[in-house]
């Protein structure tokens, strides 16, 4: 069994966030009391992915204290600062003001728990609907490739990514993944290796490297991929390394998919160059095993993402449905 | 100043191997007595790189003890078992083979060492040679990206991949490095950031999974990189990730650059599905920065080069002179 991404605590009124940074040696939580707590989780990855930092943030506002408007104001503009790139942060704190405005400072506290709550259980069915609309488009035997980790511990559970493959899985289909590293933060041999593993899903975890080099020795059915933002017309955003692969799926004919809950497509944002990619500090790649740094005057470039062109996307799948090309129509569809 | 890759102490009788599981952190040679010590230096990493295996080795022959004919056989099979894919191994292993033949015992010692020494030396004039026939395909100011580490440190001296970038910055040209930091081993950020560094290149360490974004960010010059082997036909073996690499140079339209000597032709290797992939352990994957690990019980793959089809290079930049598809022909006008 995985333990829970987050949890609210009734008792103490804490959010409990899994320490994702100690995975998979160590399962232990962070217990947030204070909005500043939440905002430094999402800060240093201790939550990560999408969808997981977008249900954080909303319970991250319900620490509001004192709970006044005033104070909420600088609740929501505090963990809108914590990361630029996924979208779903900013989509949660919009729902979080839209029920605080025209609610009494006395119900605030109450209505404010009710819709982080009501974010993070949704957040589950829409995965388990991203899972089954997904699931449809691998064969029956099917060979996978996965970067960073967009599963059950990115999300409010049960993943979108590794949704779509555990749905294929309880259909009775026999998957095998690859799952890349993911460097510098290796969400995927810490994470995705650990929690595929954890449901005995059968995995190999290979450096990013390797991954073009699986594509050519072996028939691989799909690169599947969680998404940090979509742009208007199909671009994603996603874990750097994603564009990389999308190229190489590109070049070997194989399917590129992207497992997106709707609240993860930004209509606003017309394109993929106005995607605003996080940029990391240096020392995350520095860091190397055995307690080596690599040497502090050696300049580093560490973006924590990268934009994939819609040319190389070859699905979209959201709980509403599977997007095709062309993807700013379907897009369009969806919101109209 | 660098230090070197590799010395014969000629008082000790001893190679003296500069010990690059320790770089950049520490200076420090193994003294290497013994046909054996050698063997174990080159399969443990402490020296790589195709042409300083090659090199290596032929020291390692002058190691054998008793020298005789009998004991020259030993050596010869215990060092060819080292490392599988790099050519060089053998091509030295043969050279030393060849003088050895109708040598009598006594003289056998002198002579091996002589031809050591001019493995040795002809490798680091070839590097220069090597420098200048691809600094011409550099423009005066040119961004490249470089994978692995095909320097000073992979060589008996100056680089075949990073002697092409000190030919051009010695004529006085601009030149930018992105350097793959080369994971699982990161010969990219322990090696080549540090070499290229000391020698006032101006570099920048990214992951590997960062290449194709600043191919898609930026106007790259070239993609240059070292060969472990290359087939008759023009397919080229380098440390796993190049193919990536190459993947996303021909999408990008970035000239893909591959150095190598002419010893790492093979021209008895038909072709790249025929050059044998080292698949080498596990734990070069599992350790994690922070001392963490991946589970024992997860698989991993952990292939230690891949293959380059030959459509995807753009040229091999050899010391003598400067190979263009249709590489089959070029290569087989080279050992007309």
């Amino acid at each position: 069994m995985l333990p829970d991404t987050l949890r609210w605590n009734d008792k103490t009124k804490q959010l409990e966030i899994l320490d994702q940074r100690r995975l998979p040696r160590e399962v232990s939580y962070l217990r947030c009391s204070t909005v500043e707590d939440v905002a430094r989780a999402i800060e240093t990855m201790a939550v990560r992915g999408a969808p997981a930092i977008g249900i954080a943030a909303a319970y991250g506002v319900v620490l509001t204290n004192p709970m006044t408007h005033d104070a909420l104001k600088e609740s929501l503009s505090r963990l809108a600062r914590t990361r630029p790139t996924a979208v779903n942060l900013f989509w949660a704190l919009n729902r979080m003001e839209k029920v605080a405005e025209g609610t009494k400072e006395a119900l605030l506290g109450e209505r404010l728990l009710t819709e982080a709550r009501q974010i993070h259980f949704e957040d589950i069915e829409i995965n388990r609907r991203i899972g089954i609309n997904g699931a449809k488009l691998l064969p029956d035997t099917s060979i996978v490739i996965t970067h960073c980790n967009a599963g059950a511990l990115a999300t409010g559970g049960y993943g979108t990514a590794l949704g779509i493959i555990r749905a294929a899985k309880e259909q009775g289909k026999n998957i095998k993944v690859y799952v890349d590293e993911t460097r510098p933060v290796l969400q995927g041999a810490r994470l995705t290796a650990w929690e595929l593993f954890q449901d005995g899903v059968d995995v190999t975890l290979i450096c990013d490297s390797m991954a073009p080099f699986v594509m050519k020795k072996e028939k691989i059915h799909g690169v599947i991929v969680g998404a940090d933002r979509v742009a208007r017309n199909g671009d994603v955003a996603n874990k750097i390394g994603t564009y990389g692969l999308a190229v190489a799926a590109k070049y070997h004919g194989v399917p590129f998919i992207v497992a997106a809950p709707v609240s993860t497509i930004d209509p606003a944002c017309l394109e993929g160059d106005k995607i605003p990619i996080e940029i990391r500090k240096a020392e995350e790649i520095r860091k190397l095993p055995g307690g080596m740094e690599v040497p502090e005057e050696i300049p580093v470039w560490n973006p924590a993402f990268d934009v994939t062109p819609k040319e190389l996307v070859t699905a979209i799948v959201t709980e509403r449905g599977v997007l095709y090309p062309p993807f700013e129509e379907a897009i369009a569809r969806l919101f109209a």
